[in-house]
């Protein structure tokens, strides 16, 4: 073995025994500020993250002295917080039959008033271990997905870059991750509760996934809407117990508390190949579910829609896309990427420059700081596509015309409007001179100062 | 009588003996193609037409072999669709009383396995004749009509021209026209069911028939949403059975199974004179309706409120519309007509030329295809103009105020263009320049390559 | 004293007691005419105006001739309008048990059927005194208030600018200032009703006012959707009585009719200060509130949130607002105010003439009659913030983004337009030419048509 070839294994060797470790730490100490996730340098919670993140943030700030627990605690809440000890006396934790032990408050808060903890998904899994073990089990999976919500959120750039006022709002439902209420609401914590669909879509709304509004809208939804204050909640979520499908009856079938390994599509948000043989299992366990009313055929066909609509609408994204790279090619975005105020977390920008154009960095940074047909198009693809997608996937048909005629429309515009830009570009090449200057409005107006403010 | 006279006579009646026949027969061959209606040449069905239009196109496909009738049916099918069966042992088809027979699956679907059919209307009539009757007595009006939803649709031109994946969405709500279980759902197919709002709005919904929308935000709507669950749907839709009044209740009363025939202002599609004889007749019946709870006066006034909406709303259309001629007579719409693409199902355009400008050839071809600025007109009508009847016919001024503030945004917005287009038309003949070509963006790009996939 | 002295003295006195009657006198013969409000002279009441506005309005059209009193009405109504006797036989008033008088039709509609009138509040006053001074208290709090509603509506200037069919349709809420009726409905008028989230919504609705979309959207809206139809309603609205909140739990506690008094934030539409020490002791009101189920320290985060939404927004809505006006004062709005259609109600400018561009001059007016540029801020401001806001006090954190997103959108198209004005502007001028005139289009074209109509 010669020398060179010798230097083939060991350089790469050294160089990964030196960089992974290197990048773990890296990621520790990025992590580890008062903050939380990549950016945790950057910003300092506020006061309602202990509720959202309770882990991470939450401390008890009681001003009761003492040890209490059982019954000590329920004497003193039913004057204090009546609502929330009546939920409770109502609850099987109050009731557990066959002779198990009552679960008082003290059991997952603790005894000492001034240290008591809010219940992270783990101490419910002390008793609900099938259930955590599952809920864990969705990380696998990536984002999106339940138990990961919350640190891949804390994770995007754009969470440290906009003003908290503005993103603290997504963290509400994204807190999901780190507590068991988001679904079975305190102090209850029914089962028949979570089994309806709005314990579901208090998050599952909103132009980005509107789940809400395309199941309601849908003929299994109006079967809910006129009929379900009739069954019988009581009931697993099995064959034959329901006249029609919610979103747990299909999504958490049984009351498995793992939704994302029965995922095909992602969401709407990524393409994907729907016919690997993976993905064919999980369509015969789709047409299965189904059975409970339909013919197998019938349910193979929603699904090959489903595929067909899927095709079209990324059809019409990457034409788009298409478009405003062309446009970024040429150099004729206006205001152009380096007119643009540079991101607060951009630091890094000083070192190692890089272009940056909303999309282009995925979808979240999208929202802003981006100029006009970039946002036609990341709305294009955030709303309009993925308000189809949630048509398609639930039976509400006309959310699939609408979001289409939408995207129709967002092309159009988009199609216009880079015509506009390219003809005015032209312009200015012909007549030897630079268009405006678009540093005022954009560098130094009130606008960019959103994306300046600290955390 | 000079040979002239006569010629005046025989050669038109010549020309009708042979054209009537000839269209007649040209007609039949081309609904004669494998698909459905004018286009049936042009466009294959996919598998989902099966259900959606199941006379035309469903075909069994079971594997299971032989005949079976009333129970065998039952005794396999409890495993195999648990949920239907359980629908149907609620129905009054299981228990018809009054010592009637029971109506059994095979009663409907037939005792073949292997030729099984879906029930059509006329299967129903069978039992149900006077329904059946009212139902079929639409077409008499046109449309818009439950019974001919399907016909009309698929005799469009854009249901060819559009991709598939797209315009097959519009048609689960058509299937109306070919199927009972739209209203009344498998296998219960209860009354009660099909009074409640529920029943309609899983089709009467989304932006140019807002029905849903409109009627639960009205006082009306708000009773039922608020109080609904304790009526007894049971009784049938007549005077004093109900606190408020619903979609059947007004639309259907007595259980009536045709609704063209109250129908005075056409759904807000076209501009109708609403004192014709015919009319105030029909506006005495919906004086008497609303009687149950409302003065004459009231309701003569809230008619004449629908009258003055509609008058203003017009005005508004035609003044966009105004516009749009002149902008067009001017040859300035940009891209222009001639500069897009030809639709697909336009091969008669070789032989006989013809403008193509979308509004000009009716509502749905403006969904796309056009320049921004009929898009907007187009959107003006559609939604905004029909977000707006709806809201003043179902007494939801909230939609009134919000569909006249965005028709004249709308109206603002297209004047405002439409100046942009004069301006820069007369610029270019002053300059002696043409304009851009449009034809790279819209003739060969990515977007009008929707329109030329074949369906 | 020196004579200048007393001059400084008397000058101001004599004309402060010419002045003031004066203004006194305008203003009552203003309000005068055969309309109401301050424009009174300028239009006719519709019919429909007896129905919204009965004080000013009713005339009883009814052509049966004498006296009828208690049962005699009953016996016959119960034929003619059943729907709303069986409502009354269903209320208190038909049983108030107690050993008190029953209440008929004739208590409040008068004897006399040739002269009936509709109950305004003043009637219910007489039995239901408390909630009827509560209700005319709201006054001293000014707009927006339940007892101002129809007064400030008839006052605004764009109510007879704009034609009557459009904003008549606002009159139907806004009616909640001169009957009870709006939120206790005929002719049961149940206080159990009147709590529920549908009593109110029928008016809360719509872009302006989400709190419909933003009250079901949140958890608390989700509980009440998912459980409400089990809660005792004929409970007063009071700790405990109810698992979840509702509109009237928070804003109507114990049943007081005055929701002015606690408001702290003026419904979004004035940017306030919210730690003065009056809005302190309101925000302890509404943390005491919430104890029924969350501890304070939660409450107040929440509070805290809410104040760092509206921060945020009112900078957004401030940089909006500086590019207009930066525009107004170079004349370069497009078509600028004095090429626009004048105002109807605008006579007095010919005598004192003031530029008019919609929203320096309040809300309304915005929605028409102004360029896009100004419309776009107009939605901006009512629409997308309002609808931030109403999502932030109720708990629907996605309105809150959404809110947000698309004030961003808003701002930046604001931004891209003044630049593009500010653009041609000094093309023009380099250039040496006007500006295409845009009489023919504002001032004489269709849509300014709309604003000249006659009220």
């Amino acid at each position: 073995m010669s020398r060179k070839r010798v230097r083939y294994i060991w350089v790469p060797l050294i160089i990964a025994l030196i960089a992974i470790p290197a990048g773990y730490y890296y990621v520790e100490w990025s992590k580890g500020g008062s903050g939380a996730g990549l950016y945790s340098r950057q910003w300092l919670p506020d006061a309602v993250f202990a509720y959202w993140n309770p882990d991470d943030f939450y401390q008890s700030t009681g001003a009761v002295v003492g040890e209490f627990a059982g019954e000590q605690c329920i004497a003193c809440h039913a004057a204090v917080t009546p609502g929330i000890v009546k939920d409770w006396q109502a609850s099987r934790h109050a009731n557990p039959g066959n002779g198990k032990a009552t679960v008082y408050c003290s059991d997952c808060h603790g005894n000492n008033h001034q240290a008591l903890h809010l219940p992270v998904p783990e101490v419910c899994g002390t008793c609900h271990a099938a259930q955590h073990v599952q809920f864990e089990d969705e990380k696998r999976y990536g984002f999106p997905s339940h138990a990961l919500a919350m640190e891949r959120a804390l994770d995007a750039k754009h969470f440290v870059d906009k003003p908290k006022a503005e993103v603290t709002a997504c963290l509400q439902c994204h807190s999901v991750a780190g507590k068991c209420d988001s679904c079975h609401t305190r102090h209850r914590f029914s089962a028949a509760e979570a089994r309806r669909p709005e314990a579901c879509i208090t998050c599952h709304s909103g132009p980005p996934h509107p789940d809400d509004e395309t199941y309601f809208a849908s003929a299994h939804g109006q079967l809910y809407l006129g009929e379900g204050k009739e069954w019988d909640w009581s009931k697993p979520l099995r064959k034959g117990n329901y006249k029609g499908p919610t979103c747990a009856y299909c999504h958490m079938g049984d009351g498995k508390h793992q939704v994302a390994d029965k995922s095909i599509w992602k969401f709407g948000i990524k393409q994907i190949n729907p016919l690997t043989s993976g993905n064919e299992v999980k369509r015969e366990q789709w047409v299965a579910l189904c059975s409970d009313c339909h013919e197998s055929e019938w349910s193979r066909q929603q699904l090959a829609g489903l595929d067909a609509e899927r095709k079209q609408a990324w059809k019409k994204l990457y034409s788009a896309e298409a478009i405003l790279k062309g446009l970024r090619s040429q150099n004729i975005l206006y205001p152009a990427a380096g007119e643009r105020p540079a991101y607060p977390a951009d630091w890094l920008d000083s070192i190692w420059p890089r272009a940056r154009v909303g999309f282009f960095e995925g979808q979240a940074s999208a929202f802003y700081n981006v100029s006009p047909i970039e946002r036609d198009y990341f709305e294009m693809w955030y709303f309009d596509n993925l308000g189809a997608y949630k048509g398609a996937a639930h039976g509400d048909q006309d959310a699939v015309t609408r979001g289409h005629a939408a995207m129709e429309h967002d092309l159009a515009v988009i199609e216009k409007e880079a015509e506009r830009l390219r003809s005015l570009a032209e312009q200015e090449q012909q007549e030897q001179h630079q268009r405006p200057d678009a540093s005022e409005l954009w560098l130094s107006g009130d606008y960019t100062e959103f994306n300046r403010e600290q955390n």
